[in-house]
């Protein structure tokens, strides 16, 4: 490899959304953020570790042990966090995770990311067939903002956008309840798409961590 | 969802071919393998776990650990496994592991899986720009088929095509000197589908375990 060309590897962690589930094509926003750049000449190894039903505590017990064999010294690495639909998820009527646990889960994940080497983006969770759910969602949405820039890390609130979003709405209902079929993973990508840039371009260059 | 579309989850556990290093679509072999069953009508979750470098040391360090939240009970569950290239590298003169350790941890490894619900494809390592490197994964290559057939599972040779595989060679040697480009990824696809598809319906009817 060239310098002109620099080993950058990026883990993407969290839930179903992040594994791109219900996706015909197998890409979901994560494939497709790192395919948009690969294709427009900043290639990348893009690691996919999202994994359905996982709660902010799932992610926080496996994201570093996960993380650690994929991004080893010597590269320029980052990792691009998503999760909270499951802890809004109610089971027999109770909350999975309660707000102030996913704030602070998501607190102490990127306490523990400043001790490493990596970068952190930070993706907000998406909306559901359910608008019950998306209300208590929009109060983690909310959390995470200010978690995140408590930290300064960057945060891309998707909740809103999609809430109001006619096709990302009518595919999730048609499917599952959850997920979208491929079209409302792009659209989903397309609002991702700016901040992922930004932060792909400065993990990039190596100039991003502090 | 119905009983006409089972919950069928699959991790693909390997190295960077695994990963589809070098794909600017990033989907690689397994990618593509999921895809064309789900726009084929039998979708499924895909858990992409191909780490760079990996040898079977390392594969067999972390498949059990990776694999268990990902595929819980109640889903019909598989697991494609591939690597071998990385234990026929040299670094320095000395082999990263001997032919006898790379069966022995498959060995081992089939043996973990034997005792979970998971049935195992294995597909067998791809060739790079190096004739004698090739030359040692073709022994690998044979000692891995024998292990596989010790333990009734089912494995995919792909090594001697690709030697003969003219686009695969091409860019493979114009790449890194060992990944291929999409077109390459296409191509290794195409030699795995077959086993893939047979195997994949199995898993899928939930009649493949013993």
């Amino acid at each position: 490899m060239t310098s002109q060309t620099p080993d950058v590897r990026i883990c993407f962690v969290g839930d179903s959304f992040v594994a791109g589930a219900g996706d015909p094509q197998h890409l979901g926003w994560a494939g497709r953020l790192a395919a948009h750049s690969h294709t427009k000449g900043q290639p990348l190894t893009s690691y996919n570790l999202g994994v359905r039903r996982d709660t902010s505590s799932d992610v926080l017990t496996r994201w570093h042990t996960e993380c650690t064999p994929r991004l080893p010294a010597g590269c320029r690495a980052g990792v691009v966090l998503s999760f909270g639909v499951n802890d809004t998820t109610l089971e027999g009527g109770t909350l999975r995770t309660a707000p102030d646990v996913s704030a602070a889960n998501l607190h102490i994940l990127l306490t523990q990311a400043r001790s490493t080497a990596w970068p952190v983006l930070v993706a907000g969770p998406p909306a559901v067939d359910d608008e019950k759910q998306n209300e208590r969602t929009a109060v983690v949405d909310v959390l995470f903002a200010q978690v995140c820039a408590q930290h300064q890390v960057p945060y891309v609130s998707v909740l809103p956008a999609l809430r109001a979003h006619p096709l990302w709405r009518r595919q999730v209902r048609e499917g599952d309840g959850a997920h979208p079929d491929d079209e409302g993973y792009q659209a989903l990508t397309a609002l991702l798409l700016p901040a992922w840039q930004t932060w792909y371009t400065t993990v990039r260059s190596g100039s991003s961590h502090p």
